[in-house]
């Protein structure tokens, strides 16, 4: 059980993480500076200077060889393993736009997946390829209003068989990334036979974003703030037609393909989340380092030196579970991970949560401002607790696989 | 030690509660829709719509004689006592807008009673009036962006002398209320002899909003929301220009105001928090019987009747920690129930941010949107843990009056 | 809702805390000491020394009029209010023989209840007036080894119809303080109806302890510790013939004693525990002032200004949250106190707990031995997690009770 | 970084497994009822039987070669990693006395590494031999009652040279294994000159347990329990004469022994601590899903769900933890892994102990009593959480690492 860097590896952490530090930190400030600049005064479309941000980096992270680390299981891909690509994905995680500059973010990577494992030739074509250049972004639409969609059999959004077409209609809303004016492809789970066995009910689109009958109805606000131009959008569905083709794998296996999609999507977040929490831990120590209160030094002030070795200790844990959960994909496979990722999913955004929060305490108010990058992997992160499945959902699958091995016992 | 509703306030508290759920609570849903609504595009003017809600609101509370319920020390009070007054606080603390229209709003309430205790007949007359009327607004300028501002010896915007004016030059932050256009007076506080003992070096100012040399530089942002048009602002100071007589109680005497205006302000924060913390209970119940999952109401799940129990213990624990510290307050003063207060500063936010943050969890991603109070209610309970001194300070005041308990012991 | 200390109570606190203090506390050093010390080799026969002197201070405490004060409700006791108790019991918790000492120890108290409420007039005289005298002991049993005894429906031990008999068989453990030899009378719960409404199946029996088929298995250790010479006693009843005269209330009615007996049990357990608490913090204090690691005192070291300020303010809130439903219990009566006699049953041991395991981890290794009173406070405070109920039926009552308020909004 | 099962342990644990389960687990219980049934009524007297239990079970297990596993740096040993020993300190951590059986128990393979890394080779004839055949039996000697011995340069007992001997004069606790009647050796910390530098104050001295002037004065209690036979001496040392060969390499080098020693014994306990929390929560799941309430199985009450899932994500990530330091120790040497095992010997006490404790919840009073290893279990981990360091110091040594990263951003 190797989960240490691997010779392969370990010069690429180290490229991505200069690139990260050095090159793109900087401009992510200045990125998120920009937002609500566009003269139209819609803060969903980019600025020039927001493009030129994103293209430059993307032209010299692509050049560099530094692209789509993320498909794992692909002659498509880099060829690393899950567990290579962790310590990447940390690094990009510490930078509000890194992810997207190696073409590594979410949703894409997940919807990407999808498209390689479960597409047809045609979407390949049509929609894996410009995604894995870069030059479109897509959506995925699971989560709706009105049903606790935490219970994927709850999805209600219908689409019903029309000839050679299906016609859908519903609502779906935390479509991420679907405010961006980039994005032109939905990936949409719904429901086709509300009859059949809970498991078989759904099934998974693939929408053109500009398809008749569509309606952005408005940003889902997180804490307040938009996410803009990324955005969590409140799209309505009427008589949306999709050809019949674009049912991908087939009819009654939405779920298949979700659950396909989403062992590396979890994972991937976790794997951000730490790189979140290492960057929160370094903002500590370095404000309780050079802040002074009552004659002394914060680092000596109050249970700072606990926070900070917990932190550490919280940090390391979480890592080491990551990298089984991403070994147990790359030996197991994913249906095999999964309790495995259940547990990081639930460990890595509350630990990186805590210590974010710590962080921010020790910077006084001006850790929850636009001055620190902390408020807003806050907010990230306290999404996470919802995003692929609430925490006690994924508590809930880790009981059960615990309480299965005595099963026999009872009798 | 009667901590029980009092005969006096008990029909107050049934009509705060109803003119709270019934009058206020629809009308600030549409208040903080409205926001960013006005025609100049500045999300730091009012509507004429906001304007509309808070003048029908505010006259139908004067007219009803809810009003400034607050004042538990003076003739001009409703002569509450503070007891008294956190049943009151606590019902305001449901819904945003209402404290503001009973005219008990922070920072107003604790500016007020700066004024009432230490101010001249002149500023009296020309702030006070106005502010207990409701028709200006006030703002308090401590934090400062360079400094450790918990440590208010660290406090550094100069005041110096210069025949019968002081010239104040520095930046204060965190300003909150000072984005409304109604604010019409900064309550200052600055160094006036850096070389004085700690506590004898600064001087409370008066200051109105429109002096030559005051430069509003921004709206902070609280998790990426700008809290318009409320806001907390960044403010510069430039040779602004301050007559001697508007030096509050005497130079070098900033502390003792500060300290003064810190007791009730604090405790009201508290018992608002509490209420706040009464509404999200409340929503997390509703959601969880109202809700489906796996074939269960959300209630049967997880772990949520444990989360629901220690809820409702720590929320009665709270307000009865909330209302001792308002008896001592009463009863002995402001310095004696000093350590009670730092107790509630302490306990009122944790509790209540841990409350909003399991109710916005039982609801989703919902909980974190715009649909719900909950995320605006965790982000200010959030700055709750800084405003009036952080955590850390406020545990070591308790930490050395119970140390202070056994020093002789150790002869 | 006064929660403050009345006049009339104010002297018996200085009192009791005197003699706690200065009086109880060196013998109850010597007591434990003496354990095992019987020529016999039985631990659970007190030494004379023992005997000396928990007979010298029961002397002095009746002499002076520190006696019974538990009985808040009835022309036998002291006519203190269960606020007015709550303070007095507070200083009993903080030393282990002190309860007994002024004939205020569980299970007595409880017992005494049960009689007091329930019990004839022949009872009366032959159980209750020993016992408020203090002249012998009894015990309550309840547990048994094979069933889930938190769901009280489950007990088990059988009580079968002879002529004016009954017959009781079945095993019951943790009998408290039936290991004492002055230890005359059993209160045993026994299933008289198996196939009756789940709360009219079982009745109180009154029990002498040397009636023949009684067996005395075993202590019950706690943590490895007997609790010599009190003890949990592993009793067996074998063909135990008890007179019909001797069934509490009515047969079918065991549920409705062990009702009225809990409120108040439960509630006595949890003031004692609050006085644990204190003694603990000062404990803690007292040695991380006088300790030196590193160069400085304990208390400037790690957490421990955190863990001082945490452990006052958790203390003041159960105190008050106490409090609260001991002024329930006497404004509204045991039924409606019941919620909160829950909620206080959950916090106070937690609470406790808590800071005595600080304490203990503050004093190093010596807090867990026998130089210091920390461990057993600990073992006992532990048990309470579980006596008269576990914590999670506890939070379930709250949780439901929460619930019920919403219950018509559902409709 | 191979955190994994190698081939060549695998057999190994499977055999220890199997041992420990089937032949080890049922004559532990055995064993610890024996406890105090020495015809002289001597507690650290082992029976006839315990004897035999011990010496049977050692028999088979160095017969089988599963015997001495932990030495991992010498020719003497095994020849296995500390990452491969783990896996096998896992299983033994599971049962009482399995350590023992393997010759792999604290504190002795502490001392053997002492003997055979420090010791002469008339030492290791004299010691090591015996202890490496399991025919003696030895103490470490640290902890003393006057000072805070977590800071070890507090350590009083001192040695005063006397011709080609030194003279031992004071004070130890809490030595372990020293109430074993086969405890020969005692190896002893003392000062030898306090004016030195606070690290080469002290030397490390091998002194037999029958040497004139040693005087045991009582054992000390662990929450009440002595640990018979094994125990935890406090002992007198007047006047103990110890030739001056029998100080262990070299006068003032005690620290570099004490360390050298601590790193192997720290991750020891941690491996056995994770052991005891698989245990447990293999005791907590049966008894969950074996008992009833209310009508309803205990795993499907109050928050067990999320009780379990906690339990076996806590308990992963504390196994990687103490792999990774393992692999820390095997690659890259005791002193380089310090900070990894500082932060495992905070973790692994922790996370097992809340584990223990929620099984023991499960359990009701059973849980805390003599018929299941839970209670005795706590009260050993909680031991570990002083013993080789108290948490406090570990944290502030995973701090001081931490923060040392950031020093030469300061200038």
């Amino acid at each position: 059980m190797d989960l240490g860097i691997s010779d392969r590896v370990r010069p690429l952490i180290e490229q991505v993480r200069q690139m990260v530090e050095e090159e793109i930190a900087p401009l992510d400030i200045e990125f998120h500076h920009e937002v609500g600049g566009h003269p139209s005064g819609d803060r969903f479309q980019h600025t020039p200077r927001q493009l030129e941000i994103l293209e430059t980096l993307k032209t010299k992270a692509k050049e560099r060889g530094l692209w789509n680390f993320w498909l794992t299981d692909s002659e498509r891909g880099f060829g690393l393993s899950t567990v290579e690509y962790a310590y990447l994905a940390e690094e990009m995680g510490k930078v509000g736009i890194a992810a997207e500059v190696f073409n590594c973010n979410a949703p894409d990577t997940g919807n990407m997946e999808v498209l390689e494992r479960y597409g047809s030739q045609v979407h390949k074509e049509r929609w894996l390829k410009p995604l894995l250049e870069g030059t479109i972004r897509s959506a995925y639409l699971m989560s709706e209003p009105d049903v606790a969609s935490s219970d994927a059999t709850n999805i209600a959004l219908s689409a019903a068989r029309d000839g050679d077409d299906w016609i859908l209609n519903g609502e779906k809303w935390w479509a991420t990334g679907a405010g961006d004016p980039r994005c032109r492809l939905y990936i949409v789970m719904a429901s086709t036979d509300p009859s059949a066995h809970k498991h078989s009910r759904h099934s998974m689109f693939l929408v053109p974003s500009d398809s008749d009958g569509i309606e952005v109805l408005r940003p889902m606000q997180v804490f307040g703030a938009d996410d803009a131009p990324h955005g969590h959008m409140h799209i309505r569905f009427t008589d949306v037609r999709v050809p019949a083709e674009d049912l991908v794998l087939g009819e009654g296996q939405g779920f298949e393909v979700a659950q396909g999609r989403l062992g590396p999507g979890r994972i991937h977040h976790c794997m951000r989340a730490i790189g979140q929490a290492e960057m929160a831990l370094e903002l500590l120590c370095k404000r309780a380092m050079n802040r002074q209160a009552f004659g002394r030094k914060l680092t000596d002030l109050g249970a700072n030196y606990d926070i900070i070795a917990d932190a550490r200790m919280e940090i390391e844990m979480a890592r080491l579970l990551c990298l089984k959960a991403a070994w147990m994909m790359d030996t197991r496979g994913t249906r095999a991970a999964q309790p495995w990722i259940s547990k990081i999913k639930v460990v890595a955004p509350l630990m990186a949560l805590k210590i974010v929060d710590e962080a921010m305490q020790v910077h006084g108010a001006a850790g929850i401002s636009q001055d620190f990058p902390l408020a807003a992997m806050w907010t990230h992160l306290r999404t996470l607790r919802f995003a692929d499945g609430p925490d006690a959902v994924h508590r809930r699958q880790v009981a059960r696989t615990e309480l299965r091995k005595y099963t026999n016992d009872r009798i």
